[in-house]
């Protein structure tokens, strides 16, 4: 039997990790699943270890005597999990800033790397860029629109990777689908439920990344990552709402010429792509038959009715701590909307109201930037309650 | 003063031509025009002469009496002036088979060869890679949809250089305005007139190219030269009709995964590209702004009213020398429509007509393409006057 391409999946019962188990399942003979983190999801665990017999489990969310001892796993703690010696490629495919320090631990152990989560590198961009300096890792973004990007410009970075600016490149386009309330008018959106702000029309996804798409906070923290992904400014990055997702992203070159990405709105494609690079194989999706592929439409986003937006904008023109806060209130907003104490149209607000009270700060190690997201939590906290009190006063009268 | 970049430009005087020689002026310190080709356009080397002072002249359609020797500048053969030893980059911007003889020569001079032909390929495909096989020549295609290709698959390219297939790529998509008679009905297309068939929406071009985006026989040649430059098979070769002319190209990888090259309908684009390659400069043209793009649709030709697409494609799949024998029919047959000889409805009856009659053979040197392109002429000749006299005839009913 051929050696085959040993993965470690961080966050393996999410919608991102089970679409690589999907991938490892069509592709037994590459890809064997090594170890495997979840939060609490003991189920999934025993599922994934009936079907692909992984040695490593770490549960991030799970007291140590819960443990599943009957499966002959042994436990491992996350940054162990992502560091370990045996795997070739990690996955990180863990919600929030709960992925920084995976990411690290696995930039430092100069693995491959695919990272499906925005969220460390805008917190902490700097502190990666740094660990990629003195490192022999390899890191693939996963996220549609970056990969989609990547795969534009991975012609021009060869063995550079990312966190270089690519010579040629003069600025890149995002494609947003402008989530469920596109068409919405503002007022409408200011009483959006938490359920109408789920329903994604082409991406199934997490909680918080489905209120994010429907904010476009997630198209912000995105124009942010790139960013640093590529090497840009402000201004070099822009977003164009392109309702379908079939194109994930435009890269313009020097000369004015662009390369755009195209795929079917699956997260099979750029997984697939990151498994494989620098080669590609089928991944036993049907492609896009461009014959009837019709009319695609872009447009650029309005700022207005998506203020979250132009925030995370203003926080990327900021910089220093300013998207590390971004995400923090935005997160806490999300959270909050979620549990239905501030309205869809109180997330702008409540970023807005915590990036006005938080001056930003330089974060210069991975402490800097823990602390300062317990102390932006805890403001963004105290503001979900002022404005909460307001809201349930204001239906009172 | 640093060394520029010596080019040879073939074909000065021509819609192309005309579009190098404004890039050679926009970057004077990178290139110099060190000689040049006209068919007969003594007027247009005075200017040019004047302008960019260039070495060497060939007049490919005037004796020798005519040269204009107050000029200073030495008369060349065509071929030799392709394989010029002091010339850095030979643009090949000749019409129609002609470039075939200069094509050759330049390969085998091992230059960096920029092709806005694709008769040259059409007619002789297996000679020019038998031709690049034992040479240092890069070529690289100026067609927009040729080098849009090029540039979505130049990372996998690398110097391997074309007529070989990129491991990865398993796709091409070709776009296609669909010229002036996109809308219009098969009985009115069948009596337009030449000076309607002139009248392209995007790009303005010389008079034979324009009426073949007219009858999509241009694009059943593109089809063709795809063929060649990158390795595929009919059939991994498809047509998409895109009005607007700013999507030139889709490649399809082995994962499903596209990218599409996008830029405004000018030929700077692809020329600048092709000038700086691998590198990439400003060009001094807006590039497309997609924020104002709005839309783009894209749709299958119908094969039905364009019956020129349907019969380069079958010349395609017969394969030996009946991509020759259909663009020296085209060309009779445009010839012909352009002198009101026969109908634009008779173009594709006499390409089919020549094609029935010729059965494919195996032209394995220069001197059997150029005694067939004779033969097939002769044939589609004699069947202009066929067509003509019956023409007249039913006219005369």
């Amino acid at each position: 039997m051929a050696v085959r391409c040993r993965v470690v999946l961080l966050g393996a019962s999410g919608s991102v990790g089970k679409t690589v188990l999907e991938l490892l399942r069509r592709e037994r003979e590459m890809f064997f699943l090594l170890g495997l983190s979840v939060h609490q999801n003991l189920s999934a665990v025993e599922r994934i270890v009936a079907e692909f017999s992984p040695h490593f489990l770490s549960l991030t969310g799970l007291p140590e005597e819960k443990f599943p001892k009957h499966l002959s796993l042994r436990p491992l703690p996350i940054c162990e999990l992502a560091a370990l010696d045996e795997a070739d490629c990690v996955v990180i495919a863990l919600p929030g800033p709960a992925a920084l320090r995976p990411l690290l631990a696995a930039i430092g152990a100069g693995k491959r790397i695919i990272l499906a989560n925005k969220e460390a590198i805008v917190s902490a961009g700097s502190l990666v860029r740094e660990a990629l300096r003195g490192s022999h890792a390899l890191l693939l973004p996963a996220d549609s629109e970056h990969c989609g990007i990547f795969q534009c410009v991975a012609g021009e970075i060869g063995f550079l990777g990312v966190f270089h600016r690519p010579e040629k490149l003069r600025r890149v386009w995002l494609t947003a689908s402008g989530g469920p309330f596109l068409d919405w008018t503002r007022e409408r959106m200011g009483q959006a439920t938490p359920e109408e702000a789920l329903g994604h029309p082409n991406w199934s996804m997490g909680a918080r990344i489905s209120v994010d798409s429907a904010t476009l906070a997630n198209k912000g923290m995105e124009e942010i990552e790139a960013g640093w992904l590529y090497g840009l400014r402000p201004g070099e990055i822009d977003v164009l709402v392109h309702r379908r997702s079939l194109v994930h992203g435009f890269a313009e070159f020097s000369d004015g010429s662009l390369l755009a990405q195209v795929s079917p709105a699956s997260m099979i494609f750029p997984l697939s792509f990151c498994l494989h690079y620098p080669f590609r194989r089928p991944n036993g999706e049907p492609p896009l038959n461009l014959s009837t592929v019709g009319d695609l439409s872009f447009c650029p986003p309005d700022r207005e009715r998506f203020p979250c937006l132009a925030i995370a904008e203003e926080a990327f023109r900021q910089g220093r701590s300013a998207p590390c806060d971004f995400e923090v209130a935005d997160r806490v907003a999300v959270e909050a909307f979620l549990d239905k104490k501030i309205t869809f149209g109180d997330i702008p607000r409540l970023i807005g109201e915590v990036l006005a009270r938080c001056a930003p700060v330089e974060l210069l190690s991975l402490e800097a930037v823990e602390s300062r997201q317990e102390e932006v939590q805890r403001c963004a906290r105290r503001l979900v309650k002022n404005f909460s009190e307001l809201g349930q006063r204001s239906r009172a009268n």
